[in-house]
């Protein structure tokens, strides 16, 4: 895909992802055994089942009296129905007693109904007139502040579906129902290969010409927020046979590559050329209309995806958005929601007219403002290859393909770092 | 707080939350020096400060010509300037020679700008015609895409600061300024808590009247997310005696303790008198106007959080939510941002009416769906003491204090798990 000058013709956005998808399903995740308090954010490889009545049996949801219904019916303030107090439900426990017409159970939230009382009147409803007696101020309908029994799930039901990541209150549930052990994927290594000949580490000195290695260690935040596990490869020279085989070691101990830096022409060239002789597909494009973001690689190894990321700071944080994120997601087993674009975006008025070249996607980084009581979300214009741009910026807000440009005080959708 | 019926006296959100952001600042976090690998997600306990210029050379925003700027004025398409190629500048490497009136040296994205030049022309804007002529087919303004040495970060200025929480980019950002350890603060460490004598450890299985215990794992869950370090003590019976020596051995090993479970008055007036005898100014607050969580109790002991927490599992997240995370974010040395409350939110149109008794805040459970583009809140109006109404849910929505409720279509604000 060159153009006459023999440069590189960029495709959508769109269609990259496209392109991208199309490969999937890729290589199915491992599946493994955790301990519950070990799950948290995994992905449930299998439904959760319950596999008994919860609850057992019939729950009092408030502090009260445990009643048959019918004796409170027509009970109101002036004219309440006095009931006899036979008991007072302990926690934990079974009553042994049945609880006849025109007497009462004292019962705290979670306790257990005796036989013959089916609703609870709550203790602010009520007004004991001494141990025996009790006023009830306020009828209940049946089954009113309780759970029934097999309420809350039943045997056999599927609690949690494959491909859920695990929330906090999931955890609860899963222990609620006796499951302490569940079966989640692992989670996907990610491998990332540092290149260029001015990249030295992060603890060097720097000698004139160089710059330290800044993507990997943003990159393995990423992946780790996006439930990958990064693997921080080290930095390499810029030469087929170096890449190659590095690519190879990691084709091997990882689940998807990611080669950084080396944004120079050259250097994006050989990055095509190993992965097109490494397997089919190859690369499924070769730069994008995307600003920052351009000369991104993507490509499939088989079934190994396998991306050349911009080396600029900046632009590497949005390829791998766009990109990798979603790929990682697809790898790591996840059902992905449609509604997942919008969490963790806010709308605020931009401070500035900001204009936009047609014919590519841009990402603009803002900070946020609070004026007046509006979110006003002001564009940090830095050049994409400044590292503290983005430290700056509380999110990026995106101009389409075909929009030339925002003006002041109109509404955009602040995505959130 | 009692009245007439001697029954606690609810106060509203607003006021409990004011009580206890009064106590703050809270205990001091530690400080400890981390690898920069190992600080995603830590608060820092200092300001980041550059300790040098970066970058410490011009350099070159894109693969182009690095050229005298003058040398290009008045070049188009049709009436290039044609330029002498001196030299190919090599990656990391600093050129040593000068660039002369009508000379140019090939550079790529990242490398440095020789002597004599002040701005890059976009390979795409030239044409070589052989090794040693290109064509300018557009003029450069002086400095046009080149990082100029400093832009970036000069010597001594604050990066990042104080209280700030480090996101990926953050320690990409911190590596590209040589700065590979950071001072920040200890995670702060959560005791939870669990009472009742019903409750029983999640691998066991339920005799009549038991229920198995979740909310310690919904708690970790949240802790961890929060930022906290979760410490699951273990279940307790709901004596003073036993309460008060788990209280007391939890300020000796952690920061912040939650007692969860034990939803019935009794209890809750037993943990009541625990934290009032151990420590000033005590209880703040014993129950809320709010629904669920009415059962909550704040308190601090000398400048130690504690929580009573409802017992209910849909409860014990809208508590946490409330009152818990932003005493732990406080007690962790993280800056809150005003814009925080708006993270992880999206609008949605509720699915049906929902009434609601004024004076208490509601947070209703939904699930979200997409109908014809659109996003639809659907209530999950589940008891509030089922375990499963939160797994089904996407997130929650508030209807304030003084509101009666919301009408069908309606837009809500939804907070997202």
């Amino acid at each position: 895909m060159r153009d006459m000058l023999g440069r590189e013709e960029l495709i959508s956005v769109e269609k990259a992802l496209e392109l991208l998808m199309k490969s999937s399903p890729f290589k199915t995740p491992a599946e493994i055994n955790l301990p519950i308090e070990e799950a948290y954010g995994m992905i449930l490889s299998r439904d959760a089942i319950s596999s008994e009545n919860l609850p057992g049996f019939s729950r009092s949801t408030v502090d009260g009296f445990a009643v048959n219904s019918s004796d409170t019916f027509g009970a109101t303030e002036t004219l309440p129905s006095y009931l006899t107090v036979k008991a007072e439900i302990l926690m934990g426990q079974e009553p042994d007693y049945i609880i006849e017409k025109g007497e009462v159970a004292k019962v705290a939230t979670g306790g257990m109904l005796p036989g013959g009382t089916d609703a609870v009147v709550m203790l602010e409803h009520t007004q004991q007139i001494d141990e025996k007696i009790v006023e009830i101020l306020k009828p209940v309908a049946p089954g009113e502040n309780v759970i029934q029994a097999g309420e809350d799930a039943q045997q056999g039901e599927h609690i949690l579906k494959t491909g859920h990541r695990l929330r906090p209150q999931d955890i609860g549930a899963l222990a609620g129902l006796g499951i302490t052990v569940i079966s989640v994927y692992e989670k996907p290594k990610v491998s990332i290969v540092s290149t260029g000949d001015e990249i030295v580490p992060a603890h060097q000195q720097l000698m004139p010409g160089q710059v330290r290695d800044i993507n990997s260690y943003t990159l393995s935040g990423l992946i780790s927020l996006a439930g990958g596990v990064p693997i921080r490869k080290g930095i390499f020279s810029d030469t087929y046979d170096v890449l190659r085989d590095i690519v190879v070691q990691s084709l091997r101990d990882s689940d998807m590559v990611l080669i950084t830096g080396g944004s120079s022409v050259g250097t994006k060239d050989i990055t095509a050329k190993v992965i097109n002789d490494m397997g089919k597909p190859g690369v499924l494009f070769h730069g994008v209309s995307l600003k920052p973001g351009k000369p991104t690689i993507g490509g499939i190894i088989d079934s190994f995806p396998i991306f050349g990321l911009p080396g600029h700071p900046a632009a590497v944080t949005v390829s791998f958005e766009i990109f990798v994120k979603p790929v990682l997601e697809e790898l790591s087993g996840l059902c992905r929601n449609k509604l997942d674009g919008d969490k963790n975006t806010v709308v605020a008025k931009i401070a500035k007219n900001i204009s936009s070249s047609p014919g590519r996607q841009e990402h603009i980084a803002v900070a946020l403002e609070e004026r007046n009581g509006e979110l006003w979300a002001v564009p940090i214009l830095g050049k994409s290859g400044l590292i503290t741009t983005l430290t700056k910026a509380d999110g990026t807000f995106v101009i389409p393909l075909r929009k030339l440009g925002v003006l002041e005080g109109e509404n955009v959708k602040v995505r959130l770092f």
